[in-house]
């Protein structure tokens, strides 16, 4: 497998908190299936490796006279359901979903995801992440979110959990023989009996061993445990470095940890977030973009940031200033990417509306601006150089920016070589390159 | 609405234990979308009102070798991702599920039927249970399920919370205007901050209200509590009565308990299980019933019994004698029905092989063996003499009793003005004649 994997985070409008504004906007593309049908669609004529919903379970809270303006994550499609919809409609591409592992119970999460990979044929993947979000506890009887270390241990002995029920089932179990009037192989049936610091689960599970073995593991945090956790145990990792040097020394760090932990850097993918708006002409695309940029409120850009600064309060900092030192917390319990990506702009100076409007399109992430010709470029020298496996769009506007990345971009990604130019296998794990995992039982 | 109301409970190779041994079944059916998927648009082909799964969050518990020989609920498909997958491949067809309400978050339920419900356009349905079997609350750290009276408590806050965050939303909150950068108007969302004896849970929901306002509820309970929680909440309740004045004094009552609550007899539908073997002749439809019939292993018949005695050992009694009164017990912390209805043929001084042969292909339930003129003049003797408003089909075999039900049965019913012969409109509630229920809010 020597091209890059790509995939497709999807929001109803697109990434760019004006997005909703565009008048190629689709409204009501929250809830409205056959929109998203149409996305996924496309993604597979692209030959994409997978199309991701970012998910966490509740509104975004906070204040509200911003949200109103940029409605991303108030309400939508749930992904499991949205997921499986989606499988029905498409034959080749990977669907993929960030399930909160502190709201879920490991025994229906496990199922869940057993039964996509099923639905699909072998394309699911789980982006596990461990929820941050003060409201989101509240949705589920408890006062606040855990710390981060509590988090990421309980996030890790739910993966083990999870893993233990995907094994319940050997793949050779259901031998269907009428004349012995046997279905299954009794042996071949396996109870995790898990009894652990925040679990205990007994199982089996209910569902067959899923075609992909498990569905593939992703792993998005950018943090020191987050990065841990990833080398251990996810086979695609998100980043969200905006330079070239910076995404090539976190994959390398990423494989360093690998190395110690006993994996090969084959066993993980690296994909960079890119926020793309691709023109015929330089000009077109700057055009595209400033159009979207300059339809930024100035209450989504400061709840933006005040969000991902971990709730400060930036109602008193004018439009046109710099955010004081004494407003950036040093450390927070909330996604420490973010925080670091805010901090990054602040510390230069820029004023509040600068730092937002470099800040929001992509949530600290890369942005090309340019055309197909230049994108290809820039993305082949990520590649060749180290610095990702693939990438992942944050298209600005959906489903606009993906039209034009598949019609334009991908072509110029295969004249290179870069990009496949037929998929060679049906499942996700054939898409990216990993293998099938053996049960533990086998 | 002067017609009767039809599902269909889809299990992976039909209800009857020896179904999947018949020459027709689709090995391996229980992970294939494609066999379900059929199922779903014959149902629809044959104007059906729902689809239904049936389901709990484990593999059942006992003697595994019986269970080799019965492989239902042993490992399929969860319903969740199931019917978002249906919903995608069928236009009008009610997509109905059981979800225990004792292992599943409020929230997380909330989110992925409001989800169904759009993604289907209006055709979601829950049947709400309360778990009883002991095996499955080892899977959520539980050493045992909670007392009947505490799971009934339990359930009622459960509804009230889900109830309430489908409310969430106002139906016109989205009013998505450009000029005034308002996607949605603050006003119109409602946050519920429920604190009850159970649950604690803040809202708002993510997800715009339901299409249907909120899915339909169904019920299933027999016992005293769930007849009166049906009474008090669901639209369509299944009874397991296979007598036909039994069947109209459980209708009866419920009309008269809802009476007593406020509600109208029309705001719920009574839904009868009926399990069918049609032939062109009736000595071909016992022909096909008796071939089914001689294919229960003794092992499965009394394993069937144990279980819904609650797990009585039946090891020792011989299967041409009778069940030792002794072994009857007296009360069950499982489903009181079926309880009920393994006492009423035991009492009669069957054997054991004679009880599980009447019990066993529709677990209690009305079994129809004969031609499709009888059955539509049983089913219309039923419905317009008050025993019913409509039935669930337990089809001996899937596809092939859904097939002959359709192309056979579903003529003679529309012959005798009993079916409707097209959907007149787009939703479960549309079918059912149910009206939307008004926001909380409203």
């Amino acid at each position: 497998m020597n091209h890059m994997n790509i995939g497709i985070l999807v929001q109803p409008f697109g990434q760019h908190p004006a997005s909703w504004l565009h008048p190629d906007a689709v409204m009501g593309g929250e809830v409205n299936f056959k929109h998203y049908s149409w996305i996924a669609q496309k993604a597979e004529q692209g030959l994409f490796d997978f199309f991701f919903i970012a998910d966490a379970p509740g509104t975004r809270m906070g204040n509200i006279h911003a949200f109103k303006r940029f409605p991303s994550y108030m309400a939508q499609f749930e992904p499991m359901t949205l997921l499986s919809g989606l499988a029905a409609v498409t034959e080749k591409l990977g669907l993929a979903a960030t399930v909160s592992s502190s709201y879920f119970e490991p025994y229906n999460l496990a199922r869940q995801f057993a039964s996509l990979d099923h639905l699909s044929g072998g394309r699911a993947a789980w982006n596990i992440v461990t929820s941050t979000i003060p409201s989101l506890s509240l949705n589920f009887g408890r006062e606040k979110p855990e710390d981060h270390s509590v988090r990421y241990r309980r996030a890790r002995e739910f993966l083990e959990v999870v893993f233990g029920l995907w094994d319940s089932w050997d793949d050779d179990a259901f031998v269907r023989d009428v004349e012995s009037v046997t279905y299954f192989d009794p042996n071949k049936l396996h109870t995790l009996n898990h009894r652990g610091e925040f679990f205990s689960v007994a199982g089996p599970l209910n569902v067959p061993r899923a075609p992909q073995g498990r569905p593939v593991i992703i792993q998005a945090g950018g943090s020191e445990p987050g990065r841990e956790m990833a080398a251990e145990t996810a086979e695609v990792v998100f980043t969200q470095e905006r330079e070239f040097e910076a995404a090539k020394a976190f994959r390398a760090d990423i494989h360093s940890r690998m190395a110690r932990l006993g994996r090969s850097p084959s066993e993980l993918k690296t994909i960079a977030s890119i926020f793309t708006v691709i023109g015929r002409t330089e000009d077109e695309a700057q055009e595209k973009f400033q159009f979207l940029q300059s339809r930024i409120h100035p209450d989504v850009g400061r709840e933006m940031l005040s969000i991902d600064l971990g709730n400060v309060d930036l109602s008193q900092v004018p439009l046109d200033g710099p955010i004081p030192p004494s407003l950036l917390p040093s450390d927070t319990n909330r996604g420490k990417t973010y925080l670091h990506s805010v901090k990054v702009l602040a510390d230069k100076g820029l004023t509040l509306r600068q730092i937002y409007e470099i800040y929001s399109p992509a949530r600290g992430g890369l942005v090309f601006v340019g055309t197909a010709a230049q994108a290809a470029h820039m993305m082949g020298d990520w590649f060749t150089g180290g610095a990702a496996d693939g990438f992942m769009l944050t298209a600005g506007t959906l489903p606009t920016e993906l039209n034009t990345f598949v019609d334009q971009v991908v072509p110029e990604l295969q004249k290179r070589g870069l990009f496949r130019t037929a998929y060679e296998g049906n499942t996700l794990r054939d898409h990216l390159g990993l293998a099938r995992p053996v049960s533990r039982y086998a």
